[in-house]
């Protein structure tokens, strides 16, 4: 039923792929089809990791779909369970999920995108062609689905005040060299790396498996509260006007379809200052 | 009177050599030898600093003797103190110890191992023939001796999840990537640059060294309860008749001994699912 | 008014360029500027980034000045407010600042320079020229300015351990290595880096920024109680015995003039064991 990820599952281990044209925005359809995927997960003994990767070549999930906030955080928030509220929350099940999570990166993550990627317990990108990082601040938004949480940890507050303020974009090298990923290969390894690790994992007992993993989220996961507050500071900044004027000099650029807004949005952002467009 | 520990002090530096055939497995033999130098270094304060190393080319410490699992915990609980309870709780001991400890890695130091390593202050590793890990969840154990409380801080979710879940052998330059040694050298170089390192810290005003590390300590260690809570989860999972299989089969294979099952640990795990022995 | 920092506002972004003869020591007059320089950033609302470094080739700030230790201090606390109290809650004030804050690093950042480059919010150095580390322990002194919680969070307790208890000098690449700056980067690139960076965060909208640094912060800095209590420990070794003597050493040797004594300190700390001093 799912229309936005495709699933199938060998060894123990469920391979989603995410095909959400014209360029797999995180928006209402891909979170509808995730919560259902979660709600699968969670009653699947037999599956042991979760692989997440994307069937667009040029992007992984390269943000939220901006003009349709409130829809998407509806359908996030009937997620249900202490996870009610927002997409961040909906992303804290995701890490909390039973199953071991990994994500490949090929594309492009951005904002959400990347909280997604933050979100599952691994990531391994593609030293050729992956990119990441946080556009919120250089379009006037907070990044709200755990990237302050999940970045002040893993990179320390130096790497994590450059990632968040300066809102640009890293390649896969530099994102390894900070900890942001677990590791960059080149294409021709990466897949293999990645199989090799997810069905070494999914043939180990599930007990030991499953309370290791508890107990490093109990060790490095945020506070929930943070979920709220952030999910909170994102609602805020998306209704200032300061914030839609970026927007809509991005939607000029041709931001949200496969143009050079989204395949170079670092180097886009800074130009609005110049633009005149204030 | 130790049969395991070897020590010679040389410039307030203590050098420890650990010499426990066939393996330097942690067993009841060492871990009663590791109680009393930590009972001597205790009341020397012409110590300044212990150097932690092996006698065995091929291993530092591999992992514990998982056939005599209640006799080297019992041992361990003589430690007295807020540490009578278990293996996890004597290495906090370790790490709360007024002196300055480095572990220099040779060989291999995988589960119980290398969180002797991880409870001392630094690592140093050979370049070309230290090889870590964390094995337990290959076993079905869980690495309840201080691994995930320490990865989890040092490395972050992301490695501390791949390092603990795929429990896979990492190379010293590898550890070094991702923090979980301070230095990978090679053998020519690492001698010198670890005795460099003691010898100059053991030189320093102690009160100054001790003040400092103690508050290092507090900002970097786990909360002490984490010893109990995750050496209960090695005491449950021990019991699991799961774990019980895969330790049969890798005694099948040479386990405990110098065999391929201990010198290509990383692989052998791996093996189990496909042998047919489920 | 400033005799120490000179300062120049570009698109938003105020350049501080510290310059107190003869090799910039944190010492009253640079303290006393830095507290006015805090305060118009507080009531400017037209920076929005600040980017800190020096005009001496060889020194960035490399300590304080142990002779005066009273009147730096006394000057510090003149900050007010919560800050109140000594150096390390007016570099917390640092942190806090609603601006974002860079260090450029081309000389030598240590002690209490360095812990002003660990409170600001991103530090870049010189791949050729950059040298940092924390002195302290190898004169008797206890790093209390910051640089014990910044250095456990930032580089995990192995590194911090070295860092701090080894009081030696690391070159910048090194420094990059284990995270102790953003970016070791080639003196051709390293400017045009730093004023890429700024500019973009200075033409972000400021509320975006503001919020973001601050929940960075709240997940990042360590307790503020603990300025007090790593002054007080700093305080306490300060006239210990033990220090005066390594500080009559150093004098001796130069310390504090543009000597062998601070170009080499990292050399010079250990000579003093084998100098018959003691």
């Amino acid at each position: 039923m799912s229309e936005t990820i495709t699933t199938e599952v060998v060894n123990r281990v469920l391979y989603a792929t995410i095909e959400n044209p014209p360029i797999n925005l995180v928006d209402r359809p891909f979170v509808r089809d995730l919560v259902e995927l979660l709600d699968e997960l969670d009653g699947s003994p037999d599956i042991g990791v979760a692989v997440f990767s994307s069937a667009d070549e040029d992007f992984f999930l390269p943000h939220v779909d901006v003009l349709h906030i409130p829809e998407y955080t509806a359908e996030a928030a009937r997620s249900g369970g202490p996870y009610d509220v927002n997409l961040g929350a909906l992303y804290r099940r995701l890490s909390e999920l039973g199953q071991v999570t990994i994500t490949v990166l090929e594309g492009r993550a951005g904002g959400a995108g990347n909280e997604f990627a933050l979100a599952t317990d691994m990531r391994f990108a593609s030293r050729e062609r992956a990119v990441v990082g946080q556009l919120e601040v250089g379009t006037g938004l907070f990044p709200g689905a755990g990237a302050v949480q999940h970045l002040s940890r893993l990179l320390g507050r130096g790497n994590a005040m450059q990632v968040l303020l300066a809102a640009d974009d890293w390649t896969a090298v530099e994102a390894e060299r900070i900890g942001l990923v677990n590791k960059a290969l080149p294409d021709e390894e990466l897949w293999s790396y990645v199989t090799a690790v997810a069905e070494r994992i999914a043939g180990f007992p599930a007990a030991a498996v499953r309370l290791v993993k508890r107990r490093i989220n109990a060790a490095t996961l945020s506070p929930r509260e943070d979920a709220y507050v952030d999910g909170s500071l994102f609602a805020t900044l998306a209704s200032d006007p300061e914030m839609a004027k970026r927007i809509s000099f991005l939607m000029d650029q041709g931001f949200q379809t496969r143009s050079r807004a989204e395949l170079e949005i670092g180097a886009v952002l800074a130009e609005y200052s110049s633009s005149g467009a204030d």
